[in-house]
Formats: structure tokens, sequence, C-alpha cells
């Protein structure tokens, strides 16, 4: 594995924000769960944590990952109960934090992502960095819907330049910015 | 847009493998259609073929268009019309070549995806300083289902490496893998 410090991934669905900016909390996909795990697993994400404040979504999330983990689907598709045994349900960012901290002794280095810029900016190059040289973690905080509440941001420790493409469109799928900031901080064979 | 050549991507639902590797024509997904148009206009992709030989699976691409394009969908949300106004069906690979030849008076470059090792791999900086120098279009081939059939690797004049993030896990959503070689082909601020 490439670095030595974890990298683990949280995506958020409270607190968030709607097309109109008010704060909302979004509902779990299937989706999301099965493209993002599958690229946590292909760049050695320590785990995927789906963070929900509700009952009836973890619910959900339980669902879904119990058809992979023990169901048909984990003899039909291996590969896949592989990738989403990486997800871990949690409540909170807080939560997170603890879990984080708990399995590694060390407080994560929290670095938000967003589609737009931001005054904390930490380059991709120094979480890059950090993942070689330090042995703190480094949680990765990805937002639903139209993206992290300010309190999230708030308790980032830096926020992730905004995945730009050359051209003014900044409306990836958050499926497709954990794919490619996966890729940024952990690629190889970039030839 | 960063370099001058046109760059087009197709996703092919025939002929694509099986888990088994048998040749079969896959379904198109709603989810495809959404998540890889919305990378290609963020990375200025001129064209997202999505091709399939089968009239019920146009009927739907179809319909899915029509809602975003012209219905209720291009009013409440913009963004995705100008996304899914990328998307061009197509009936072949032979058939997306001849559109992009009439369109661009340039043969494509071909450049097939796989999550395996090929014998004509041709690297990313290849691809990337292609883009820059020359003016005959750059087509990314991806395919659905347990990936390209060999005869579409034949008809490749070549084929990118396999996305690796320093795991042994190569099974990456098509979503995923176009997020991450446009990013990589047309990524900025890699800071």
């Amino acid at each position: 594995m490439n670095g030595r410090a974890d990298l683990d991934i949280v995506l958020l669905h409270h607190p968030v924000l709607n097309k109109e900016g008010t704060l909302i909390g979004s509902a779990v996909t299937n989706l999301d769960l099965h493209d993002i795990s599958r690229a946590a697993r292909t760049y050695g994400v320590k785990q995927f944590f789906v963070s929900t404040p509700y009952r009836d979504q973890h619910e959900l999330i339980g669902e879904i990952i119990g058809h992979w983990r023990h169901g048909y689907g984990s003899s039909y598709n291996p590969d896949r109960k592989e990738a989403l045994s990486l997800i871990a349900p949690a409540t909170s960012l807080e939560e997170v934090l603890e879990t984080i901290e708990k399995r590694s002794n060390y407080r994560p280095f929290i670095a938000a992502t967003s589609a737009r810029c931001h005054q904390k900016t930490v380059s991709y190059h120094a979480i890059k960095d950090r993942l070689f040289t330090k042995k703190s973690p480094v949680l990765l905080v990805f937002g639903t819907a139209h993206g992290l509440a300010e309190t999230v941001m708030d308790m980032a420790d830096g926020v992730l330049p905004p995945i730009s493409g050359g051209s003014d469109y900044n409306h990836l799928s958050v499926r497709s910015a954990v794919s490619i900031t996966l890729d940024r901080l952990r690629g190889t064979e970039k030839v």
C-alpha cells in the first residue's frame, strides 16, 4: 500500500445543504454505497463511513450490506462483498472521529471537499505528502446533496480544492468526486 | 479548454463480455448516462456516445434525455440539461467513428480501456500529449458489464493501462473509471 498513514472516507448525509442552501438530511442511496466502496477498496481506504442520524436510513444501509455480505450476493459476487465490507455506518462526523481515534490512537487530519474554493485550502500534494510522512490518519469528508454544511467546514483542518477539468462546469456526482480525489491522492501508473 | 484536439467518449453496451467471458449486449442504465455526462461536461468532452444496437434501448435513452432536455427536469435543473446534451445515441463503434470523422474531418485515435493489461498499451501521458499536439480527435472507449470484447480491442489504436490504486483490486464501476481517466487526461490544479 502506498503511504504509511491510514486513509479513511466519510460520506455525510447530514448536515448537508439543499439546492437553496438550506440545512437538510439527505437519503442514503444504494449506488453511492456500491460505487464508493469499490473505489475505496481499489485505493486501499481503511474504512468507508456512511453517516446519517436517521434510524430508518441505518436499516437501509444494513439491508444493502447484508445482501452482499451474507446473502445470495456474497457467493455470486465475492468482489463486491470485499468492497462493501469497508462500509461502517455512523451517526455523525464526531462519532467517525472517535472511531478512528480509538482504532489508530491518532486524531485524524480532517480534509473536507467542496465544489467551491475555500479559505482553508489544503493541496492534494500536501495530503499526499502527509499520507507518506505522518502516522496520523487522514479523513476525507464528502457531502451528499448540494454539499457540506458550514459547521462541517469549520471542523475541517483543511479543504481540498474543487476538482477542475478545465471547464466552467462543477457539477460532478459525489461518486465521481470520490473516485477522482482518491486517484489524485493514491493513484499509481500515471504514465 | 486544455488541448487542441477533440476528446470524445463512447460507452459500449455491445459487444461486451459477461462474467463468464461470453459475448453479450448489456442494458443501458439511467445512472451511467447521468454520472458520465456530468464528468464529460466537466472535462470538456465533445460528445458522449452511448452505443447499443437495440431499438428498445434507444427508446430508453430518448426518454431519459427527453425529461432533462425538454421536460420538467430542464427547468428544474439546467446544469443537468447541459451535461446530458452531450449524449449522442449510436448503434455501433463503427457508426461513432463515422460521426466523428464527418464532424472533424479526421479519423479519431481509438484508445480502448480495460481492467487488465494489454499488449497495445498506450500511456496516459502519450494520450495527453496527443490532445495538445495533434489535430485528430481521441476517442476513449469504455465497456459496460465485464468489459470490451476482443473485436473492439482489435479495432483500437492503443489500450490505456488499467487504473491502479496500489491495491490488488480492479473492480471499479465504469462511472468511476471514466471519471478517473478523464481527470488523468484533462484534470487541472493537481497541486
